[in-house]
């Protein structure tokens, strides 16, 4: 039986409205914040419990059709992108916050649950949930656990996977499993580690069980200009080298400012190269200290001009003009591309010259947006559609600077995922043999490759055809059959 | 062929002197820190290479024998315990630091490198590696890896998992394959999460690549002396409540003290019915503005004595009681059994009173010695072996604890491990599905088996016995044929 001969089926199991066969509707959901991929699914399901997830799962299972998950459908590289003969699992009518255990610091959400609800929500009990990638204000916790999410923050908080602790899972088979719990280092495997960030191949989280941060006592937000880049990098290794963790250190260029100015009058310094916003967080007294201490950095560097936010609406200003950044080149160039990739943090000022020369060889612009602390950049490479032959020139230049963030020795994605975007990379990261660990980790999960196939890995291959390890019963592995056995 | 019929192959492909098969040199290895289970291996090998390790394991891969990985042999569950038809990997002699990359934060060692010299060769340059077992002037990084140890400090800085970014592993099947690498957060699945921790079941690390951390400005140490436990239980659930995270967070009661006191003449407060020590460690406002709270939150538990260590010798002297207190029971126990159980940190009170109790019943006493920050008690179970039948108590009594553990909704093992010595317990604190599921992952990694088998999971099982998930031309999951079948 295919999708489409399952919904009936489904939909005497579901909530009324609970599963979608309209074309119209299901065009809605043809495509995440990779907009330019767009796939109609054969059907939608909006399941409300876990149990319901898992009876359409099983369902999947049992007639081998393929399904996706999907959360608030802000992703950034088609990981939530439908496959055109299977099931979306929307995931957005699932929103309840289970629990919240202050004693604990755990909080148990519906993966539903929008990132920033959960923060405000543990704002009066001085708690929140530090992950914070742009969409926060309305992107879910499933997906932000699907994706591995980051964020400005991340720097010294680390990604989602830092603040998961426990995750109610239905597998690719249909069951439902806990992996993990409010305690941190259970015994056993870590699959929690392996399942977050597993781009919806693993299975559907259902639950999630969160760390709870302590709002910290003090947090100063600083917007230093700089006369170019390289004096701004300059500054941020002189911070990271002198052990200062700041929260967060952003950097945006001429091209990136000039945007985020004609957008949101954000009010950056005039004239700038670079600008870097700093955030500092912690108990009063050592963001007090630390904060002279990155000031007199930013200065030694060479910046012209430094602001400090007086209070909270100065800061949410100065983030105002970062936050917007993507959306607001829209303002400077008709169309344009958001690439995401990590290089290492010392290679910061060659990366930045090299990818000016590699736009310009291809005649398009590079705005660059980036978390400086840790080598995550966003390339914005603008172009306008209307000419011909520039949105392909676009393609390749952003392409290049995936090339160039490997052969820096960083890596194709800091934070977006893989997902249908970048698949095509993963041969240039991983050797083979790496490769088919993580494959027969998916087959051990998911033999039937049902749960988002396409995504992650380049080349979709069954089960049956990855290298299996030697069982007693079954004979040599075919790699120790060619390699080890002659030399007996 | 078996694993004496491998060794003189193995003789021909490893250095001369790595391959043991005398009894009396093999007797030595019998044991890991959990010298109550002894197994004699049949051989034992010292490789110093990868490719050397890979080759062993290739060749146990080919014929079927089981083989053990050994750092320095001083777990505490048995995580090492040979197989006595198996071949033991004793990784003593790989012990090279490969690198230290101190731009990006990064070493890269083989797994005979020991926890503490790694701290030693990085400190001088202001970085060191922040796990810290008791053991760590002997313990290896891979031991570390394969058991994710913890230690005093891993309240503020996690366990060895936060602390490892890449690994090259040889498989079960004799494959070479890299794990994460220098950045963080790389594509893919997370595996090196899952193999943390492993306890040797999915693989042999032969490189590790670890995060060093910097060496912080300021560290303040206090001990305090209480009239009892649970005022001491107290001062600790002030100072985590108020958002303060110490480097370490330790206590100790009166019979533990009793031990270190006759030991090593730590001084402790005369009459204490408990100790704590508390570190804190950061930048100098933050710790000296954090150590007032501190010491005025124990003064308000009822601490009736505190004292703050003026310089290293003090604060050396300090640690030396508490991180001499297992061996030091020996001092007024002929016997004893450390055992090592988490709890919720809200349930300390009732778990101590519930410790002495059952304790009471079989007529043994514990001393109770624990990173009281996260809930991590190691109850040391006093008995006297000459008295017939007092170890038969005093194991009873060490179980109950882990019954105690559970029933409080915590977990069987803090930073021991399970071995082979909570195996049992695995049952307790996971359901079927969730075992299944580990073992799936463990059939990927290694469908033969021979991968330091009969650790953490309770029942032998043969890959084939694991419920498989259906493939396309396999027909139907058992489960599902068991369970949705019959719904259609």
């Amino acid at each position: 039986m295919d999708a489409r001969g399952l919904a009936p089926w489904l939909a005497d199991r579901l909530p009324a409205g609970a599963v979608i066969i309209d074309p119209v509707q299901l065009a809605t959901y043809a495509c995440d914040g990779l907009a330019h991929y767009k796939v109609v699914p054969a059907v939608v399901v909006l399941p409300e419990t876990a149990e319901q997830v898992a009876t359409v799962v099983r369902a999947c299972a049992e007639h081998g059709v393929p399904f996706v998950a999907r959360g608030a459908g802000t992703g950034l590289s088609g990981g939530a992108l439908p496959h055109a003969d299977g099931v979306l699992v929307v995931l957005s009518r699932m929103r309840d916050v289970v629990e919240v255990d202050r004693a604990n610091q755990r909080a148990v959400v519906q993966p539903g649950v929008v990132n920033l609800q959960l923060s405000a929500l543990t704002r009066p009990d001085g708690y929140y949930f530090a992950p914070d990638p742009s969409s926060q204000q309305v992107c879910s916790v499933g997906g932000n656990v699907a994706e591995n999410s980051g964020g400005a923050h991340c720097l010294k908080y680390g990604f989602t996977t830092g603040h998961v602790t426990g995750l109610q899972l239905v597998t690719p088979a249909g069951e439902l499993v806990e992996l993990g719990g409010k305690a941190p280092d259970l015994p056993g495997y870590d699959l929690l580690g392996a399942v977050v960030g597993s781009e919806g191949t693993l299975g559907v989280a259902t639950r999630v069980t969160v760390r709870l941060t302590r709002t910290p006592e003090a947090v100063e937000t600083l917007l230093a200009g700089f006369p170019d880049t390289d004096s701004a990098g300059r500054a941020v290794s002189a911070v990271i080298s002198a052990g200062v963790v700041p929260a967060a250190i952003e950097m945006m260029d001429a091209l990136a400012i000039e945007a985020a100015e004609a957008a949101v009058h954000c009010g950056y310094p005039a004239g700038a190269g670079a600008v870097l916003i700093v955030e500092l967080d912690g108990p009063r007294p050592e963001v007090a200290h630390q904060f002279e201490q990155v000031k007199g950095m930013c200065e030694d560097a060479g910046a012209f001009e430094i602001r400090v936010a007086a209070d909270d609406t100065e800061r949410a200003l100065i983030w105002k003009g970062r936050k917007s950044a993507f959306a607001a080149v829209g303002r400077i160039s008709p169309d344009y591309i958001v690439q995401d990739g990590v290089i290492p943090r010392t290679r910061l000022a060659e990366a930045l010259t090299r990818i000016e020369a590699l736009a310009g060889e291809r005649g398009v612009r590079v705005a660059n947006v980036f978390h400086a602390g840790d080598g995550n950049l966003h390339p914005l490479v603008l172009f306008d559609d209307a000419v011909p032959g520039e949105a392909e020139r676009a393609e390749e230049a952003s392409g290049a600077i995936i090339d160039l963030c490997i052969e820096l020795g960083g890596s194709i994605t800091g934070e977006h995922g893989v997902g249908s975007d970048k698949a095509k990379y993963m041969p240039r990261m991983f050797g083979e043999d790496d490769l088919d660990t993580m494959q027969l980790v998916r087959c051990a999960f998911d033999p039937a490759g049902i749960a988002n196939p396409g995504k992650i890995f380049p080349t979709p291959r069954l089960c049956g055809e990855v290298p299996r390890r030697r069982t007693a019963s079954e004979g040599a592995h075919p790699l120790v059959e060619a390699g080890l056995a002659d030399q007996f």
